[in-house]
């Protein structure tokens, strides 16, 4: 028997969703979808990483912001339904796209895809098209809709429409994720019209436009973005969390490399230590998986991974410094030294991390990161850019705002048990 | 060195709290029982067990509750700080117990209870008293003071109105999770006025009580007490998801007690199967220690053990119809039956759940479970309890409302491929 | 030239609303009776009349109402459209009854009608009807539009459906008013969950019902309504200003009687104090006239007219004790005369205000007072009484609740310049 | 018998206020001057003049503000307790100055100074020094109390610290300002992190200044104030409503000049009329009062006056367009010729209309108007003006932005029936 093709639930269903009230699921597309079990693990990877070391609140996972995601599309469709411009026959594309833009994320992504040198795109990309039920469910519809689904999310569809909707410098993701995180964490950042902005968007050929008239609106979400930006993801209590969890996979697969006897064999790791995980490797990490490590880890006889493993759950973090990467060039070999004698191992417990954002940009041909600016449609039809129009978009575009940070375990050169005086030159380096 | 005794921090803490905006940490005593690890742990068990599976903002943990309760009895401390009843000496008394209360709460913990016949509130007094970070810096404030702790978590404690302020029917408990899960779940419940509350609240001997002005918010409060219950804490399909993890644990058991060979040992819960879990095993239990069981168990050869973990990660929830427990007696041994011919073994797939509430309750002398009831404060000085000046309340008060179901997986009672007729007849029973 | 009919805007115009976000309006006909003038008058006419004195907030206009009843019947018709039961050609009818229920209002209304014995809903139907832009802009739709929209305001329609969401006791006005006067004064009750309540309700022949699924979100708005009334609109001090304010209109309207010599004519009033008010006199009527007469009677000769104005302005009100209409039958009398003697005339310093509410009721044939219950559309399609499904509903079905006060100025009672003894008298006896 | 000098109220007196939830009166000083009838008085004048026929929630008072800047500086006084370089000596003068700042604002007040060259803050010393309720309360503290206040609310006082609460580019009344004006309105503009705000201020000899921890907190406030003055404050169709009630005020007052023979004789406003206007008769006014000018100036026989009345009452506003007071030089005397050929007074129906503001400006030494920069204290203990911390108020700082436009009735324009040619003319040049 043949399985119909997808059509509309005989009931809507709704989820409660604190930032947008309520999520609403009237295709049974979507709804196989969310049913999908890739889609489920969203449920155990968080939306922020460590975060929740230093905003307690922001426990949420990606399973909410991708359903935030795909609520925010939906309504942007609602906008565009009727208008010139707009192709009713991309709705299921651009909503499957917006809800499944994050499959391929993994547990602490940042920290993960820099370790272990992968990247949460090309995972998305396998999950879209490989042997999944999501790529099963999204067969259904038409044998070449993964592959236009996929490309959305790459940015290499001809589609420019619908991936801008999905991701530009003002999407669904962006607004869901701005919303979302200062609900979580409580920060009075985040807030913007986006009412307003859902109702100024515009279909054009190459990519959503926004009305002159909602230019306000816009700038209160470019201001959001760019607090958000410094008050919560680059906070640098956070990116202390960060630094340990990445030292701790570090050091992890290091030993492994070196063939360290582990008490227990860190199977779901192995694969990735070697460069070799597979997808279904891959679907079978989340952070639940990973914190059972970090916990057991504790009581290994590796006494930096031991180490690095109380300090992330018992949240003993490094402090830090500011540094200043070209002041202090000559302090480096120094200091890696100094801490050596420390008997403390630099490469793990001495670590420099940088942080840099820029807000908005308009288009800079040839440049690393081409971003396709924000363009208005004035009265007269014609399109302009943003940071024309905007004298508070003007002033922070293109400005790059780089923030080093130099982490370290203060706890550790203020025991005076040991060391006692190496221990002082560091800290009168470090100046703590 | 004598370490010297607590005193104030030389600055403020602050945590930004989407519920309360800031939670403010003046004491070392309350810093540095938040920096104890037992008090981490808390991080990695989350607030509402299940309830995420159904409100899925609802990824809020038990540090997050725990922290809300301090800071309410904080606000609390200010209001009574120099009115005649209220002894200043007890502030830190309860600011820790406010802390504390649920820092012996487990992984999922109702589950957890009933499989492995334990109580957070016996661990709790454990944390508090055993040999742990927790009692260390409890002990530093005086030898007795841990057990003076334990004692108002017990309710066992002489001091009645601090006890009453953690626990009684409106409590900064009570009023923190109100309020705290519906922010998290998004509900338009949980709200009433705690800033009016806390205004109107007054030390007595016994218990804090209300002055009379604030009465209809304290009807506005017990009413989303109600609504709070039936609309989130009791939804259906929330203990669909718990009936699942319940009979996972039971399984699980079950097949150590037989003696079964899992493919990787259950290190972590053996002495918690056998009865024995010890203080050090307790505290290694975490959600994510659960949750990474669960994943393995899916490739379990025990169909049972496999089956419901796959429907637990994966949200194949069972389904479920209404169960009037007299008129379905006869039914039952039938019903049992039919589910066996049908291989589906009624211990784990036939299940009975039942909630009730009873919303508040005036003090019933010799019944199961006597309940100190809230009084008002009149103005001519006299004690009158809440549901005699209440008719909102009176209308509840005592009214115990129950609800049973029954769950079963529909999804293997419509698969026909395997003994269609028996399933058909079970339909019948059940109606669905 | 004959004006084109009534059409769809070509932009659809939006207000800002701190309630429901923003309202919108695409219809010219209702975009052409906002703008009438007989409609702009209603910012000029406070919704909660004297509260303002209570709750500084309350500043808020009928304007203000209006407009956000015009939106939530906008979005119950968007729920309807499509459904069995709805005829989409009623859609301007009640669009246009929703704006205009209240447009009949004049200047502190229960005051106004009480003195005057008029009634807003006779002037409603005649501006609707009458020689007016309102009616005008009507008529322009049909002949007959008038008519109808009258009819519906009036609860005289044939067509029950439009009428039961404009006025029954779950409609369009109840809920804005509810939330709408909760943002304005700050208290924490009134709120509920609407969108919910939008989504579950259904057009049937005689009423709106409301699907049980939404019985919930339905109690919480009965209980906001039960609070609203005791918390907000019947608080004490707001009567007090009503009291005054009644007696003020009172004292005016007798002093014209007499024949006597106002300083300033009266001009707008004069008609009202005869009972032969006109539309075009009662149009004229608003708050901002109000207000400049009770200003200049600040100087009039007449001790009572000018003492009651000054307090009105001032905000020098009356004290109020509980009055029990039985118990105090015989010192009424007494009373009434003691205030004689203090020279204090007890028809303007010697109230009784009485404030009742039925928060909810069920049909009770024959009663005073019918009221169309609230319906819930069960799982099976039956309909059932809300008050059978909900305990708590149940619980305060029919119960009305009522409150006496009596109030009087204390100042002049603690003034002891003169008539000592009597004012001691009447302190006694009013327990003051 | 002497009146005892003010203490502590024996119960604290609240107010339920939506922005700052609850305001708190604990000194009698405060509840005697909110008691005093010039206070009672600004519940008759709105905050925000005209902005109502914008945004329908705009119908607060300065009742409202004057009671949030209070209770601002309230808080601010709270965390200043204790604190070196604050005395608590200051405290009643911080809280009278901050209540009292805006008693001297008359009925829409912008539009009244113009017209009649008065000043709102020569009015509030009036009240502050003169014979009124507000000058014997404050003279109750102490002979010199009335004057310490004035000089406060004036900028004179040589109290540097306490006037920077009430009136510097970071202080108590932009603070409840942009808050509550966001709030009645509705827009989304107008958050900020107020309490984290109040937590940095801190105390100096010359101002408050604001600890470098809260700069994020501080930038956010400057972008919503930035919001507010061009997304509300300078909205154009306030402007226009505010346009016409200059020229009605305008008009009134030429027509006395010119002897006219008003109905009904515009007693409050003669003195004005002539630049004489008393204290008292300053008192008198209120937004009632002109209203009930314009209302029965709507049957003057003046054309002008009563069509301004008119369009002021019902809305009927004018039209804009943007105006280049350079590229139209030329055009203006030939525009204001054809308005005359078209019969339309160009004094009254012609108007161009200028907003200009300066978000934040750092101390530019010799300027029109200097301003007191923000100054934060870094960790060194150093003070530096803000804009050098922060890029966001750095690209602001200094930039004056100005809009002008032109205001006219579209309406008599397009009225075809006369000087059908001279109109066309007209709407050729303005482009309309």
């Amino acid at each position: 028997m043949t399985k119909p093709p997808y059509g509309l639930l005989e009931e809507e269903k709704v989820f409660k969703d604190p930032v947008h009230r309520y999520i609403h699921v009237r295709d049974e597309l979507i709804w196989e979808l969310i049913g999908t079990k890739e889609f489920q693990r969203l449920r155990r990877i968080r939306q922020l990483g460590t975060t929740y070391v230093t905003f307690h609140g922001a426990e949420h996972t990606r399973f909410n912001h991708s359903l935030g995601v795909y609520e925010i599309t939906k309504r942007i469709l609602e906008v565009f339904k009727g208008r010139p411009g707009w192709d009713e026959k991309d709705r299921l594309l651009a909503l499957s796209a917006a809800l499944l833009h994050d499959v391929g994320h993994g547990p602490f992504s940042h920290s993960f895809e820099k370790v272990f040198d992968t990247d949460h795109e090309e995972w998305t990309r396998e999950i879209v098209l490989g042997d999944t039920e999501v790529n099963k469910v999204l067969s259904h519809v038409s044998p070449t809709f993964p592959k236009e689904v996929a490309d959305v999310i790459e940015k290499t569809s001809p589609n420019k429409l619908v991936t801008s909707m999905i991701s530009s410098q003002i999407d669904a993701d962006r607004m869901d994720y701005l919303q979302r995180d200062a609900y979580y964490t409580g920060v009075s950042y985040g807030h913007f019209d986006m009412e307003r902005i859902l109702r100024v968007m515009r279909p054009t050929e190459d990519q959503v436009v926004i009305k002159q008239s909602g230019m306000h609106a816009v700038e209160d979400y470019i201001m959001s973005r760019y607090q958000m930006y410094w008050q919560v993801y680059f906070h640098p209590v956070t990116r202390s969390a960060e630094v340990i969890l990445t030292k701790i996979l570090k050091r992890a697969k290091e030993l492994s490399d070196q063939g360290y006897d582990f008490k227990q064999k860190p199977n779901h790791f192995y694969s990735f230590f070697d460069g070799k995980g597979s997808l279904e490797d891959y679907l079978r990490l989340d952070e639940a998986i990973t914190m059972y490590y970090f916990q057991i880890w504790q009581d290994e006889e590796d006494r930096i991974l031991s180490d690095l493993c109380v300090r992330f759950l018992n949240r003993h973090l490094f402090k830090y410094v500011e540094f200043n990467p070209n002041l202090r060039m000559n302090d480096w070999p120094i200091l890696q030294d100094l801490f050596r004698q420390a008997d403390l191992n630099p490469d793990y417990y001495l670590v420099i991390d940088s942080s840099s954002d820029l807000p908005y940009d308009f288009y800079r041909p040839g440049e690393e990161e081409e971003r396709l600016p924000i363009h208005l449609v004035m009265p007269n039809g014609k399109l302009r850019e943003l940071s024309r129009e905007s004298d508070v978009v003007e002033a922070i575009s293109g400005k790059k705002r780089t923030d080093h940070k130099l982490y370290f375990p203060l706890d550790c050169l203020e025991d005076e048990r040991e060391h006692k005086e190496v221990k002082q030159k560091i800290r009168d380096i470090l100046n703590v």
